[in-house]
């Protein structure tokens, strides 16, 4: 499909074009853009029917929105913003520079516009970010025939008329009705008799995280986002919640793996934005190690002693580091689709304990029984090295179950304790439990 | 809510509470299970009304399920059964044990146990396996208005209206029409005049990845399944979907900390199944890494003759490990999202390649700057350790850009290539540019 948008894009047969255009969906012929170059996304664009260039436009990348708003005038850019869904209209301005915003509010009305700059102002990821305006509004006075004949007459404009919202003269929400409900109904029923009333709504303010929460637990495809009056200002579409968890998650492996969390695409990203997201976390964590070298300095007559020990350095660390990834990891993601509570720190503690005894009884017999018969080294050291190793993986998970919790509680985020910082620390204890054992087994 | 509820039981005040029962949702119903033992799941369960009480063994524990079936005789149990909507039927019987199905499946008609052991033997994971049968099917000669009296007749008994299915008389599947249409449409045109004839449609082995990635494309809240002769055998809803995102991201989360994915609850787990899903990896990485402890052996000498050498060998390893882990988690991540292919593998590359030199570039060039300034060692072990560890960030970041690419190219899963392997892998490789680097700049 795409690669016809682009044969004929190559052939310059553009009466065919605009034909194939009208038979392609907006998605698809989203996608064909990311195989052009400046000049013929501006062709392209500029074949395509209003209503679908607003569609089209609204999946775009930054990029190539830019280069289109930068080749239109007012009237054009106007028109495609017009059929613009009003969430996307906001997710465009937002990150366009002042100057194209300009350009783009000088030829709005003076309601549209103080309508816009409020939108603008709900911080990120919040509710009021999210939401869009095209709701169906109906009056709870209405027969069911009514309703639906309203519905007939405005819903063509609306995100979603599967769930309608009954609001009384100062627009304060009522009640809901499923437009599922609307037509299993008998017609001259009032939508008074068959609303819902006990609503499951959010604040502006509310959190991606929260709102998502809603939607999984009660299977919602829209929830009513209303302001401190309770006066319905927007909903939100499970469309959008989807794309939202996926940001969300990303953000947690981007910090898991000890990076600045992005939304960008990384084949879209240049290479200077890239390392910024990489080099603060590396270079804290560089920092830190060195203080992990510290410790071998500071032990370097146990290592001169008996050079052998240095051997089982790296699978001491990468052992610690493992495991207690492993608990971590477990616990943050329990966390972040609520299956862990703060209040559940006792049952981590106790549970990773004995998770993390059998563990590492395990890992520390077949170490044994590895080094004293592959490595044929003395039984001393291959009885301190186990023990190090089964005192390493308790204490590896028993803090890699219980930081992102205790992050948790002090309001930072738990995903930056594992990866990042959980190895560091633990390593660090590993090499000082290890040191401390030969001295007191092989008395060096 | 729940308080009320678990107040109720504790005063045994059963009138009051199966009052209080019609008036909370099933979900939050399903959530005051949690806090009950055995006697008292059975006790709650029995105050529900029948349907109430299907809805809210949907939503229960695996365990919760069980003990409720085993104090339930047949009729009883048939009665919820039949409520239940058939994905949440097939789910249910997948996991009990085969004295259980039996039991079930005794009182079921012929036609229904052949329909049961057909979407039994459906993959885990598969389109069919996720797929549910109630769903509304038109004809292609209906008007309009014929169709929405259909829908309002069967409509209460299908897990959606929203989407109708247009099938032929030998039920392949023709056309699609929401509801939406059907409402905004006049109502004496016939369907095969307003249906959707371009249908994207999923088969009953597609895999859930796939099927996930074109309800993110396109934006819908339900998709239908076809056989092998195009024939409509159920339909997959968003709600449904939305948990798959949770359960795949889940894994991904998993397999990249080094354990077996699992979809169990943490706390629901127990700890000899915890440590089971555990070990394997962590021993494959503890033996993996006693070769980086060879490498060790190896260059002893090296290390004898500049002790100091032995402090930086901690903090390039995490270096190394720690910038392997951000590239192979961004590129792991892209490849899930669908925004990285596996031809993209030279742009990874080349856009690596750069990264990591900005990268390395400052981070050897602060780490130079801090040990002659604060540690105070010669200048030549400050250049060595510093080369080094240009070196190692290059080699760690486009190892791992590269790897989950070219474990996607061998179908492996590229989660795995992370966390686990990529460390391991350029914790030895940092240790053999260090000592090469060691052996050339200081001469021993």
């Amino acid at each position: 499909m795409d690669n016809k948008i682009l044969d004929l894009i190559e052939q310059k047969d553009f009466m065919l074009l605009k034909e194939e255009l009208t038979k392609v969906r907006s998605i698809d012929i989203a996608e064909a853009f990311d195989d052009l170059d400046k000049k013929n996304t501006i062709i392209l664009f500029r074949l395509l029917q209003k209503d679908k260039a607003a569609e089209v436009f609204s999946h775009l990348t930054y990029q190539q929105r830019k280069d289109i708003v930068n080749a239109m005038n007012e009237t054009q850019l106007k028109e495609i913003l017009e059929e613009l869904f009003f969430d996307d209209k906001i997710d465009f301005l937002e990150e366009m520079p002042s100057n194209v915003i300009k350009r783009i509010l000088a030829t709005a009305t003076e309601e549209e516009r103080k309508l816009v700059n409020q939108f603008l102002k709900y911080p990120e990821n919040s509710a009021g970010s999210l939401m869009t305006i095209e709701y169906v509004d109906l009056k709870k006075e209405m027969t069911v025939k009514e309703a639906l004949n309203y519905v007939k007459k405005v819903g063509m404009n609306r995100e979603t008329v599967y769930t309608c919202y009954v609001l009384d003269e100062k627009r304060k929400l009522e009640g809901i009705v499923s437009l599922r409900k609307l037509v299993l109904s008998d017609e001259d029923l009032l939508i008074k008799e068959i609303m819902e009333k006990d609503i499951i709504l959010t604040h502006t303010m509310d959190d991606r995280e929260y709102i998502t929460s809603l939607f999984k637990k009660y299977d919602f495809i829209a929830l009513p986002v209303v302001d401190k009056e309770n006066r319905l200002v927007g909903i939100i579409t499970i469309d959008d919640i989807v794309d939202v968890m996926d940001k969300v998650t990303t953000e947690d492996f981007h910090r898991m793996a000890a990076m600045e969390p992005t939304d960008e695409e990384y084949l879209h990203t240049d290479v200077f934005a890239l390392a910024k997201k990489r080099i603060p976390w590396l270079l804290i964590l560089m920092l830190s190690a060195t203080f992990t070298g510290g410790i071998i300095g500071k032990y370097e007559s146990v290592l001169e002693a008996i050079v052998t020990l240095n051997m089982f350095i790296p699978m001491l660390m990468d052992s610690a580091g493992n495991a207690g990834t492993q608990s971590s990891t477990l616990i943050i993601r329990g966390l972040a689709l609520g299956q862990i509570q703060m209040s559940d720190y006792l049952k981590v503690f106790w549970k990773e304990l004995r998770v993390s005894s059998i563990v590492g009884l395990v890992l520390a017999a077949i170490n044994f029984f590895r080094i004293i018969t592959i490595e044929r080294i003395s039984n001393d050291i291959a009885l301190t090295v186990s023990v190090t190793l089964f005192f390493t993986v308790v204490l590896a998970k028993v803090m890699g179950g219980l930081l992102p919790v205790i992050a948790k509680k002090l309001k930072a985020d738990p995903a930056i304790m594992t990866g990042p910082l959980i190895t560091t620390i633990v390593d660090a204890l590993a090499l000082v439990v290890y040191f401390n054992i030969a001295h007191f087994m092989l008395g060096v």
